[in-house]
C-alpha cells in the first residue's frame, strides 16, 4: 500500500502545476501585450485549460496577473544571481547586474515588457530583484562605496534608471544594447557616489556570457 | 440672423466639451485607481453622461484612456513652464522642474497615479513633459552643462529618475517630499555631468511657490 495512491497524487500534483504554469504563462503574454482587460474565458482559452480550472488556482484575474508579474521578477532575480556570481565589491555587483540586464532585454523581450507594462509600482514589489539590490546597496553604503542616505532611497534611484534603460532599449530596437547599458550603469554608479573615473573603469570591464534561465 | 444659430451652436459646443471633459475625468479616476478593465457603461455612469455619447467622442476605451494620460501629461507640462519661468541655465531649469514635481506629488496625487500606473511607455510619450525636457537637455549639452552623448539618452535617464521619485513619494506617504525631491534632483544633475558641489548648490537654492493649474 502507499505507492499507488502516492503515484496518483504526484501525477495529480504535476497536472495541477502544469495547469497553473499554463495560466501564468498566458497571463504573461497578455501582460507583455499590455492587454489586461481580457476575460477569464480568454485567459483559459489562451492557456488551453478548462474554464473552471482557473478557480482552482486563482480567486480573481488580478491575482493571476500579480502572480505572473512576480514569477517574472523571480526569474530576473535568479538571472542576476547567476550574472554576479563570484563578485564581492557591491559597486561591481551593481554594475554587472545592470549591464547584464540591458543585454538580456534583447533576448527576453516578453519578460521585459511584463515589467515595463506593470507600472511604476514594480519598483516597490518585494519579489525578485529588489531584495537583492537592497542588500547590495546596504552593503555598499556600509563599506563606503556608495554615498547614499539609505538603501531604500538608493534602490528607488537604481530601479528608476533600470526601468528607463529597459524602456529605451524596448522603444528603440536599433539602439546598441551593450553601449547603452554600460553607459546607464556608469551614470548610475556616479549618481550613487562612485568617482567618475572608477565608474567608467568598472563599467568597461569584461563580462561573462549572458546567463540563461534554468 | 446669425446670432441665434451661433449662440445655439456655441451652447452645443460647450455641452460637447463638458461631456468630453467628464469622460476624460472619469477615465483619469479609473487610471489613478489602476482599474482599466471597466466597461464603457461603467465609464459613462461615472462621468454621469449617456452611454451613447461615449461614441461621439471616442471610438474605443483605449482611445479615451490614452487621451486621459495625455491630458495629464499636458497639465504637468504647463505646471513645469510656470515653475521654471525666468530661468535661463538648463541645469537650473532641470533642477527646478524636478524639485517642484516632487513637491507637487503631495498636492496632485491623482495626476501622479495616472502616470505611475501608465507603465514605462510614459517615458516615450511625446506629450507634456518630454518635449520640454528634451529641449532643456539639448541646450544643456550644447552649452557644455551636461556631458551626455545625446538628449534622447539624457531624457530617458531623467525620466526614469523622475518616475522613481514619484513612486517613492507615493508609496511612502511619510517621506519628506522636499528633502527627497532635492536629493533626487541633485543626484540626477550629477549623473548628467554637473559637478557634485555645484549640483548641491543648485538643488539647495530657494524655490518659488508651487504653481497651480489654471
Amino acid at each position: 500500500m502507499g505507492t499507488e495512491p502516492e503515484a496518483a497524487r504526484s501525477r495529480l500534483d504535476r497536472r495541477k502545476a502544469r495547469t497553473r504554469g499554463a495560466l501564468v504563462s498566458a497571463a504573461r503574454t497578455f501582460l507583455a501585450q499590455g492587454t489586461t482587460s481580457v476575460s477569464i474565458q480568454e485567459i483559459t482559452d489562451a492557456a488551453d485549460v478548462g474554464f473552471g480550472s482557473f478557480y482552482n488556482h486563482f480567486a480573481t484575474k488580478d491575482e493571476l496577473f500579480e502572480e505572473a508579474v512576480e514569477v517574472t521578477l523571480d526569474e530576473w532575480g535568479q538571472l542576476r544571481d547567476a550574472a554576479v556570481e563570484g563578485l564581492e565589491d557591491p559597486a561591481e555587483i551593481f554594475a554587472r547586474s545592470f549591464r547584464m540586464a540591458g543585454r538580456m532585454q534583447r533576448l527576453m523581450p516578453e519578460q521585459v515588457k511584463v515589467m515595463l507594462n506593470a507600472g511604476a509600482a514594480i519598483l516597490v514589489n518585494e519579489r525578485g530583484i529588489r531584495p537583492r539590490a537592497l542588500a547590495d546597496l546596504r552593503r555598499g553604503i556600509e563599506l563606503g562605496r556608495f554615498t547614499m542616505p539609505d538603501a531604500e532611497t538608493a534602490v528607488m534611484l537604481a530601479g528608476g534608471v533600470l526601468l528607463a534603460l529597459m524602456e529605451l532599449l524596448e522603444s528603440d530596437p536599433n539602439s546598441d544594447d551593450a553601449a547603452v547599458s554600460d553607459f546607464f550603469a556608469e551614470r548610475l554608479l556616479i549618481s550613487l557616489g562612485v568617482e567618475p573615473h572608477e565608474a567608467r573603469q568598472i563599467c568597461g570591464s569584461p563580462l561573462p556570457g549572458v546567463p540563461q534561465l534554468a
